[in-house]
């Protein structure tokens, strides 16, 4: 029962044999080898950006802080959610790869970022002059921080402000498969034709062992990305061993398929959970994330069980008065069981 | 009619008259001269810290930038009102000087931060460990950015909510001065014993030309704060300059009658604005600046007769529906005069 | 024939058999893992250290730099060989980590800092008070960058001077396995005993697939490092793989059998070109690199048949006059056969 | 007898009174007063750059490090003299402005970049790849650290090899008045028309209290310079007094007969001393800057009567033998008096 986090399993078996065939031999360092040109081309192809540029990293928050600092000066205000991880859970990530450029947290109902709030933040930056950062970036997350899911009508509009303003806008994409999946377009509706510059493509927590993808789809900002990746110690000399888990994940439709699994099992869990008189489902699911109240003292009974997941908001606790509600986030991955999540619920005594 | 800013004004005769005196011959350099030294004993002796150090720079922006990345890590959280100078009006200088350390702003009535609002923010601060930043410093701002002022005691229970959590102190005193001579108590009272680790004590906008001194209580930041002062090339070699205007400054409380004065003025634009049927004083005023709604029209008119100041917030315009109240924001200064404050209210058939 | 650099290389098979191993149900994220722990006492064992910290990176550069971060300030001195790594192809990673420490490149036969020349650095360094950058720290490499090795005695007395000027020593030890198995002393003793304060333990030119250590000595630095890891984007969610990788490494000897075998291709390498009457070892060498001096016809010659390596240094050129020397560097790894060692030699006409 | 430094003298009585002058009444701030701008406009006839930008800040390591930053990426390479002031006094702040940018140090006679070293450099630099840091920046100091001075001709040469390579050169003019009135040449022809790209214009040295003037020949690059400048906490409110002070100093030619002043002193220091059968002229004297060389002895007879200088480099002492010769720096100012020199000679029994 292990709900804590999609990044807390393994990878699939083509991703393991893939990297068992990528040990093969000599290839040459730093991304100049062919599995890592072969990547690239595939997600230019899916994409339908056949000049996109695609580096890979090892986290997500190194694809995002280099992502943003490729695309933000130092003096840039960088709007975001309240809640983005790169304002929360980046432990001031973005901050240093940027040199300093000032995260704009914006509220918004459902973790999204509203258009109204972004128009008036937009309007109002930079409007004293030098005394003041001016507009740096927009960057969104999808599946957001809750789990909320931006439609491609939505994607389009904030992503058209930012361009209004001469904003470019990056996409944190750390679970972008399942939003993906779970919103039904095409990889390149999902991003650059619907405004997004700059992609964290996300594998970590869809099936990787720790490869997360920038797409970049103004190739005029690639050498800069690159300097800034060697820079910041992110362009790892083996790089095939990420870009062939990479290829394995792409190839067939796995992560489509992994991602489909995992939204699978969270709409299980809220399914059974929705049966539960005490439960609350706070946030609309967008995919694989759930944020459920219930009563501590339910909590308490789950985690005794050996149900694995984190309040909500961190500082949350099950110390206190055992009958008041307290949010828990769960969170389910491609390795998620229906068994896992029936055991869940029996737990619950609603399966 | 000049209300723009007391940072428009020039500065009275002692200063300019100190200028001529120093300006006699040779000089040692880089503040290692005997006026600079002189004036470091004085403020010593006027905060009754014999071990505090003194360090002088132009600008606020550079004392309030210096002041905090020499009590603060790159990973802390700096907590500050969301409307705070260091937030809004510096362009960065303190993410840049910290190396990326996040500015929280904390809401709070009045552009005062308010002691639940803290004690909630450092309560939840790096609660979720490594990948968040860390408690770093709190930054008060007296008087407030919207010319409000802390009181002794309000002071005292923000430091030490700050002191239970370990989080050291800054002080942005732009308008100490103004402050201190409104709250009738020493220079002492209203920081380090109050829990002040660090301290902007502002002279420019009180009466110099560009001179900032930065007062370290802890004198064991003192050695990082020169490095950081030097490699930020805010030390400048012909130092005895600087200190020279803040001693002739702080020589028999000129300081303090310069405040006096322009707090007093600013009162007396109060009393008239209070006339006005249609003026709504927005904030308590603390010292000398006051703001003030006006319909639109009426705003017009006073910038017709040819009073400068600006309208707040940075967006607010003269634009639109004439009937509609906006903001005005007046400041006095030391050379305010009489006959300014009551060509401003003839203007607005209050005087 | 592949010389290029022992990071073309891929992993032996107790390293992939542990990758799959690990991939095995669920773990906690972000080095919380029952993996990453284990492999934490071990090193402390290895290192006879039971203090140390240790944290997982998959970058040389990455290691070096956030080693080096929390050991020196951003106005400190970094002293190093002018060919070291740190200096000549990490894109300026340090100077990014320590937000603008400055690179002190010292002179040094053998790619070797010798002990008057940092004697004299040190003697000097910061005497300008606060005009100049401090003594920040050593940071010494082993193997170095043209393949010499420093012996115990030699790395005791460079600490000894650091250590005379309170400046902390980090070891960059992307070969430390080859170093040491050639030295023939203990992991300790070639580290802490010596007087280094921090070790860049590689794993990846020696048989992982990207898995650097960083070995922090004095456990009071590990909690700054963990900020600056995580904040650096180098904190991996799914840390277990790599630990686990490097617990088989570690298992009976592996790391050290692996590095044998490298410097014995090395050593076959050398005889076999000592034969020849063009060539001339430039280096002494100390593990698993060789630089060898040989005409241009030569050099075209084993590249026309299949031998791949770098010319040195990197603006050194095959173009031009073709009986001039120029060299080229030569690096044997784990996964070098004799064959390889053997066909390179024939096509020399000495074997 | 103060040869310590040009920045230990006053201002003359023309900065002076311009400064009493400006004193009067209110000003826009932050730049936006009319001096501001008339001080731009003299200097942009005087140097036939009508579309030059003007900025000031309070000193010299300030004008260079932002020019600097903002003319070369955190990934650049500055080249520079190793002597530089840029690389050795001013405590890192290129790096830090610059987020990390290297200084390379170049070796050189007389304290020059001699073209071929330069040369060298360029057709080495970045030849790694994305490994390396990129050929960034060109920083010429004129007067050198040494005194000496560029002909046209050689500033000419080496501003071509960094134009051959892309790379914008800045002038570091702390004593740019000393050398042009040396030289005998315009200020267009010592600067852009030479293929200098941006300026450090310094004042402070020549008769100014903390005035330096940044001229950035291509306006492209003037807002992020702006913007930098207010980020650096270098934007001074009552810029007013500073543009006044400048203005009086460029008013009929004032700076350069302060600047021929101190050249003539410095050339009476030289005649006196070329008397001396101990003294060892060390530089070619390019203006008011006099390195000498005299037995220990006699610095020992000078200094105790009266004559204030460095001895050079920083780390040269009076300690030690007394008949070995060491190095003694004498600056002459706009302030040295003939009875100043006269004074230092007869101490030395040459006059």
């Amino acid at each position: 029962m292990f709900f804590a986090s999609d990044n807390t399993s393994g990878v699939p078996a083509p991703v393991m044999d893939a990297l068992v065939r990528a040990n093969d031999g000599f290839a040459a360092g730093y991304g100049n080898d062919t599995v890592t040109l072969s990547l690239r081309d595939r997600i230019r192809n899916l994409f339908d950006a056949p000049e996109a540029e695609v580096f890979l990293v090892t986290t997500g928050s190194a694809a995002n802080a280099l992502a943003i600092a490729s695309h933000c000066p130092p003096w840039g205000a960088v709007f975001c959610h309240e809640l983005a991880h790169i304002n929360v859970d980046e432990c001031g990530a973005p901050e240093f790869y940027t040199n300093g450029a000032k995260l704009v947290p914006l509220g918004g109902a459902q973790a999204k970022v509203a258009p109204e709030t972004l128009a008036d933040a937009l309007a109002r930056a930079g409007k004293g002059g030098v005394h003041q950062v001016q507009p740096g970036l927009l960057s969104l997350t999808n599946l957001t921080e809750c789990g909320t899911r931006y439609s491609v009508t939505a994607l389009n509009a904030l992503c058209g402000l930012a361009c209004d303003h001469r904003v470019p806008v990056h996409l944190d994409g750390a679970r972008f498969a399942n939003a993906l999946v779970a919103e039904g377009c095409s990889p390149a509706e999902y991003s650059w034709q619907a405004g997004v510059d700059t992609l964290s493509l996300g594998g970590t927590k869809n099936g990787l062992m720790g490869v997360e993808a920038v797409v970049i789809f103004d190739p005029a900002r690639a050498w800069e990305f690159q300097l800034r990746r060697k820079r910041g110690g992110h362009l790892l000399s083996k790089n095939r061993f990420l870009a062939a888990q990479m290829i394995a994940w792409l190839q067939d439709d796995l992560w489509l398929k992994l991602a489909r699994h995992a939204n699978a099992m969270a709409a299980r869990l809220e399914d059974g959970l929705r049966q539960h008189p005490d439960a609350r489902i706070v946030f609309e699911r967008g995919g694989n994330m759930l944020f459920v109240q219930l009563p501590r003292a339910i909590h308490t009974r789950l985690q005794a069980a050996g149900a694995q997941y984190f309040l909500w908001p961190d500082h949350a606790t099950l110390d206190g008065p055992q009958d008041v509600p307290v949010t828990g986030r769960l969170v389910t991955s491609w390795s998620t069981t229906e068994s896992d999540v029936d055991a869940f619920l029996r737990a619950l005594d609603v399966a």
